[in-house]
């Protein structure tokens, strides 16, 4: 496949950007990136162009509005990235894009910047041939996904007539495996959270105190391990609260995404799978809630040894909420949870982290069966419509605030190693993305 | 008091070398201060001196054996300290000792350098008085115990005629409190070891995989629960075997040591006491079996937030042992625990790090009780014969190899910071330890 060389040389210069939002030190670089993206889109002839400040990192905003009495689209993407670390892992540096077998490697190259430029080509590309748009489009593009957006949901909230659209168009999800397309119609909502555990205001001498004394470890497992059952259903009174039984439908639908189970096995060295009982690896993953402790540390883990009665303990856990479940009172469930089985000694404070409300899509939206039209035309295969276990906050508020439908129009694929070492985008799908997304946008 | 400046100067000497023996770039300060302690015991009028070398730190070993007719001493200690880490808690730094308020402070001023010097000093003032010794004194000193001893068992083993002796004499324990002085007369065994848990070749995100795989941390957390039952007892097969319950004798001595409930509470900021049922507060800490986890980390622990459902996670454990307990039955007791109770789809490495047999002494010999009038002449007070919690695995070894009663005259404070920051050595127990050491030689 020819790809268009100019087009890869700007995204290059994006991706050589190292603008990793949850790292103060890299502050400029995200404006940087802001402003960047700032100039990409002028040049697509995309007018009204703002960098706009918040609390955090800077928001783009743009539109062309000379279509009248066609729809509007809200195309939305993240400038920021992940951080690069663990950096000695990547075959050459994650802000040096580089080409290997038609892939082109970077940080952000397929999360989220490659994807977005997708749009910004699209555009400048129609504009081009045609002098005009054959939609009304406004861009709203941030800097602060990677770190859960703090910043945008408010913007939103508080620029609903601005923002106001037919459609909200995201390239930020995977195609199922490559060639085989897909338009995520639900999303799992998520709240996240740490604790910190203590017993002493000190740590102990295992030999003076060890047995007659509270261990901030032994009470931390003890607690952490009353979060589920032995089938791994979560144990916490309340916690299922508004979830509902999945429809003999919704199975059917969830059971035809393809999934290799031994094949999945194999790769990620799996001895089993394991989870709540009564339902299948993709209905736990995908539309079943789950309670997952992400991490954890208490008393001295490090090379060598130390006797020591640990005073202090923590972990951090995320939750996938689904249906009804609403963040906040899955939040409260947890922490009544954690008062009511908090062992003999121990004193437990928390922190809410991050929330998000579940999302479901119609995909009998035109809206949606349009995009389905246009992977079709391109790649000539129809689009698959998963429910994702992921979260991406956003997407509620976009749905919610706007009541507008979301395109969930990825072209990533699961194999890119978004968020890990050697992060790359198959060129394939951004040239063939420039054309779907072209064609998506005549057909409105 | 009146202390004598000169030999606090010596001792300050000794303390500014960072003899840190954990810390491979400090293995030549370690050689330095096994060097200076050979010059200090020979200025004392000690012969046969030697630097011997071994795998790892070398031992000081020298004597004066020309007592005819009369007992022989062996005189052990460790000239090896403990990391200064966290340093910026030192009031003043940790290899500049410093005195206030009668108070010598340093890395080493009670653990153990401090302690070992007034056998030194007793040696140097007895041979300046009379010209000779009134017992022959033989010194083995080793500079690897804050790294557990692994060199000096097989030396002593090895050198069981040229280390024979009428008694092993070791300043190293502590007073019960300020003006109690104490002879500790039996010591807890201990195992340690450390334990990995699997489930993955890779953390994977939370999103797609949670609910489906099996968690690291949700497997360790349920493989430590099952350590301990309710009451803190320790759940594992065979643990308690070769343990028996205690006499009322032995719990009378126990229970006759001072100990302050409430104050220890409010000192170390706990909620309550926690351990095994049927046994007190002192009984647990000192002569019951315990097992505890020093320390555990897995997933991400750090600042911020990763959804990920982790692949692995460790944990250090160690037991401390009474009786008839064997360190190694209780490793296997312990493996066969863990892989019963293992949970689906995790595996499990573990990793012996430590072992020591527990020991106990006979108040009643004839050496210990001399010690304890030295005590009474100089302190004014009788010693007090407590069963320390804690482990000094080479006093099992000296009593065993040589079978010689094992002296423990300890001239430290439990209040003292030993391992912790600002460690300091009550000048009044340095030069009345001297007193009490010239003291008891005498008296043999």
């Amino acid at each position: 496949m020819k790809h268009n060389e100019q087009y890869i040389n700007e995204l290059n210069e994006f991706l050589e950007i190292p603008s990793i939002s949850s790292m103060p030190e890299h502050k400029e670089d995200v404006k940087k990136a802001a402003e960047w993206l700032k100039g990409s889109l002028q040049k697509a002839g995309i007018e009204n162009l703002e960098v706009i400040e918040t609390e955090g990192h800077p928001i783009v905003y743009g539109d062309w509005l000379h279509a009248e009495g066609k729809p509007t689209v809200l195309i939305y993407g993240h400038y920021d990235v992940q951080p690069a670390s663990p950096e000695e892992l990547w075959e050459t540096p994650a802000f040096e894009p580089t080409i290997r077998d038609d892939k082109l490697y970077a940080r952000g190259a397929t999360d989220d910047k490659g994807q977005l430029f997708i749009h910004v080509k699209a555009v400048e590309k129609l504009m081009q041939e045609n002098g005009e748009l054959p939609v009304n489009v406004k861009f709203c593009i941030e800097g602060e996904e990677e770190m859960a957006s703090p910043n945008l949901p408010p913007f939103i909230e508080g620029n609903q007539e601005k923002l106001a659209a037919d459609a909200v168009l995201i390239s930020d999800t995977s195609f199922i495996e490559k060639g085989q397309p897909a338009i995520c119609t639900s999303l799992r909502g998520a709240l996240a959270m740490e604790l910190n555990l203590k017993t002493a205001n000190t740590d102990l001498h295992s030999g003076v105190y060890g047995g007659g004394v509270p261990n901030a470890i032994h009470s931390l497992v003890n607690l952490l391990d009353s979060l589920h059952d032995e089938s791994g259903k979560v144990s916490v009174e309340g916690f299922y609260k508004g979830v509902q039984d999945p429809t003999s439908q919704l199975r059917e639908e969830v059971a035809s995404i393809p999934f290799d189970e031994e094949k999945t096995k194999e790769e990620l060295g799996l001895e089993a799978f394991y989870g709540e009982e009564g339902f299948t690896f993709q209905e736990r993953t995908g539309i079943r809630p789950t309670l997952e402790v992400n991490g954890l540390a208490g008393g001295f883990h490090e090379e060598g040894f130390k006797t020591i009665v640990p005073s202090e303990a923590h972990a951090k856990i995320s939750c996938r909420l689904v249906g009804g479940q609403e963040p906040e009172e899955v939040f409260e469930a947890i922490l009544n949870h954690l008062d009511k089985h908090k062992p003999v000694g121990a004193s437990v404070e928390t922190k809410k982290l991050i929330t998000a409300k579940p999302v479901s899509l119609d995909s009998n939206n035109p809206m949606i069966q349009k995009a389905a039209a246009a992977y079709e035309k391109v790649y000539g295969v129809a689009p698959l419509f998963p429910k994702e276990g992921g979260s991406i906050p956003i997407v509620e508020v976009f749905s919610r605030v706007l009541r507008s439908p979301v395109v969930m129009m990825g072209f990533g694929l699961p194999s890119e190693n978004l968020h890990a070492p050697n992060e790359h985008i198959h060129l394939e799908n951004f040239t063939n993305g420039i054309e779907t997304v072209t064609s998506y946008l005549k057909s409105l």
